[in-house]
């Protein structure tokens, strides 16, 4: 029988616990800054989808039934479909943590069906907002402990400037945008070779020294503000309400076209590459409904919950279960039972032995899911309420009434 | 624009913190009995969907991309696949809570995607599995606060006996089991007209009398041991095992064709109708790979989130925001941000005003999402490292340093 269709995958008990954990960090983050859950329906009218994505995105859609439905590709459509349609308060700050889908080449950690964290902020033009999305960013990095990350900044305003002042537009402009979201994939040079081929070797230097000049973040805005006084203005004031470094980097463009504003992006180190993106979209709402601004960042999970195994920083388990009650003999499963109903009760995870199996067979189990103790029971621990601690690592045994072993469990 | 598709839903913010109370409180019985969590791709190829769903299910398959695929319409049938070829430790026990698609006509609390939340043990034959399922949804059933509940209990074994003595067999007795399973919807005397049409009056006659037979559990045990003594032994064992009232019921069959063993049902109360079932399927995973017993028992959360929204047993909050950081000034802002990030580095989840409003404004705010306090920042609390703390409620302020806001918020 087949086994998962082609780049999606099972997630089995280990991964899960990692995948939890890096999940409910970010989550915490979410909710400790009052943004809002939202849930949206998997499929959404194939129409809605198409409103908003490019040629690019479109091919990559899993249509259902023949045509009507699609499966979301991605978690800004249905919030721009809903937040264009609720009363709720303004700003309304969302998130969701789903998954997505997207009819893409597998390649190596990369795949057709993933998880995204968004967090959006409907209703503000401040730049507060984009400050405090790079806060989040910068928070969930402390949380998963990955001091070194470099956020890059830029605004789709200069990048507008700068081409229109170069007498770069139409199509050409969606065309140098998209050639320079490739410089991580691509490089400089190849970039470069690309740019003259759509606009000429004059206009390509032109560009490349205004978006490669060196400097820090107040003469990279000051080369700007010749090309968006506007633009510049916002980056300096999303600076300055930061209190971590963050980058201007004029090569910044984010690929999709919607975005009308600021854009950043957040690298962990230049071999990993970006694990959080986002930017202003202030028309896109308008396409569904009642038009509002909006700007959202999108925490990459799946990247994340791979550098958490990979460096061994999340905590690696194979079950919840802190205490296997075993039975020395089948008759005394009913004591077993109760036991483990006394631990529950306590807040203790445990499970007992459903197979009526040898006491060697019981701890071989415990053993194979690394279960640290184990609680013997039989004929003198049901007389006498207690059990036979074990600690499964050490062998070590003590014979304790149930509510020492509990204290002993709960670390008292 | 076009919203959600024909029977799905978004789920706002409100709904959604009573849904994840839910989830949390069945995810947490779950893990206290040691389950792991297991995660599957939203599609399965077709066949794989097919090996198992009846005719019935068959036409319910959102099909996916001309046919190669469809969205799983249970959480089961993905755990038999996974469990067939895994070599995790026997028993496998996992849990699942995820969404199912299915594409029936929508009714009133009935929709085309919805949550399950699953149980499963794989690899044990032991009644001790049916038992300690029953104690979960006893123990969930508890969690939620719904004391008064009814869990009814059969064995596939008995029915197959009563059938194969009144000598029903092939498609009669399929056809008879689900006029059975038909019991709370139509009603006795329709079930009675129904199987007369099928086996003829005489048969249903005797068929009626044997399961609706008076009496309690241990008289109904005795006259199906009649038909079944296995069948009836092995309700015996999940009985001695159960430390709270389970029903023997006759006339239990549950609809789906691939149980072989005990199946149950557990009812909060006549009108809500059945909110958790399962049942041993100890043929399924042959279909898929390595055969192995299993059973499990499924959770309706979309029940049972309907069910704490009425009766209001859930905490209803509009957002996780404990208190509003409020600007006096637009100026003063830096400072709040900074108020802020102290409030959340003690745990505690807080907003700021992201659309540079008036204090009025804020208070407005703040107000429709029912945050119960603000701390209100000008050039005072600047100066002292203080805020005004607000009660929302009585209005009542407080000018008092960070630290002694933290410990008045955290109710210290």
């Amino acid at each position: 029988m087949k086994l998962t269709p082609k780049g999606m995958r099972d997630i089995g008990p280990e991964d899960m616990f990692i995948r939890e954990e890096a999940i409910g960090r970010i989550r915490q983050t979410f909710q400790s800054f009052g943004y809002r859950p939202l849930e949206t329906p998997a499929m959404e009218y194939l129409e809605t989808l198409r409103a908003k994505a490019g040629p690019e995105v479109d091919k990559q859609i899993f249509v259902i039934d023949g045509g009507e439905y699609g499966l979301r590709f991605d978690l800004t459509v249905p919030l721009a479909r809903y937040a264009s349609a609720t009363d709720a308060p303004k700003p309304f700050k969302r998130y969701a943590i789903d998954v997505v889908w997207r009819k893409e080449e597998p390649q190596r950690g990369r795949f057709r069906e993933f998880y995204q964290a968004d967090v959006d902020i409907v209703g503000s033009l401040s730049m507060r907002c984009e400050s405090e999305l790079l806060t989040i960013a910068s928070a969930i990095c402390g949380a998963f402990g990955f001091p070194e990350r470099r956020i890059l900044l830029n605004n789709r305003k200069i990048l507008d400037g700068i081409a229109s002042k170069l007498g770069i537009g139409g199509d050409a402009k969606g065309e140098v945008f998209r050639v320079l979201d490739k410089l991580d994939k691509i490089g400089e040079a190849e970039v470069e070779k690309l740019l003259g081929e759509i606009v000429g070797n004059e206009k390509t230097g032109e560009l490349l020294s205004i978006i490669r000049a060196k400097g820090d973040n107040r003469s990279r805005l000051a080369l700007a503000a010749k090309y968006s006084e506007e633009g510049a203005r916002e980056l300096g004031e999303i600076l300055a309400l930061c209190d971590f470094v963050v980058e201007v980097d004029l090569f910044l463009v984010r690929g999709l076209g919607y975005y009308t504003g600021p854009v950043f992006e957040i690298k962990l180190s230049e071999g990993i590459g970006t694990v959080m993106a986002g930017g202003r979209y202030d028309g896109l709402l308008g396409i569904y409904g009642q038009d509002a601004p909006a700007v959202g960042i999108s925490v990459g999970i799946e990247r994340l919950v791979t550098l958490l195994a990979e460096q061994k920083k999340a905590i690696l388990k194979k079950t919840d279960s802190r205490v296997f009650v075993a039975c020395a003999k089948p008759e005394f499963y009913p004591y077993a039972a109760q036991v483990a109903a006394e631990f529950r009760k306590a807040g203790i995870a445990c499970e007992t032995d459903l197979n009526e199996r040898s006491l060697r067979k019981q701890f071989e189990y415990a053993n194979s899911l690394a279960i640290p103790f184990a609680a013997i029971v039989g004929e003198r621990e049901k007389k006498d309420k207690s059990v036979t601690l074990r600690d499964m690592s050490g062998g070590k045994e003590e014979v304790l009434p149930i509510q020492d072993a509990i204290s002993r469990l709960l670390g008292r």
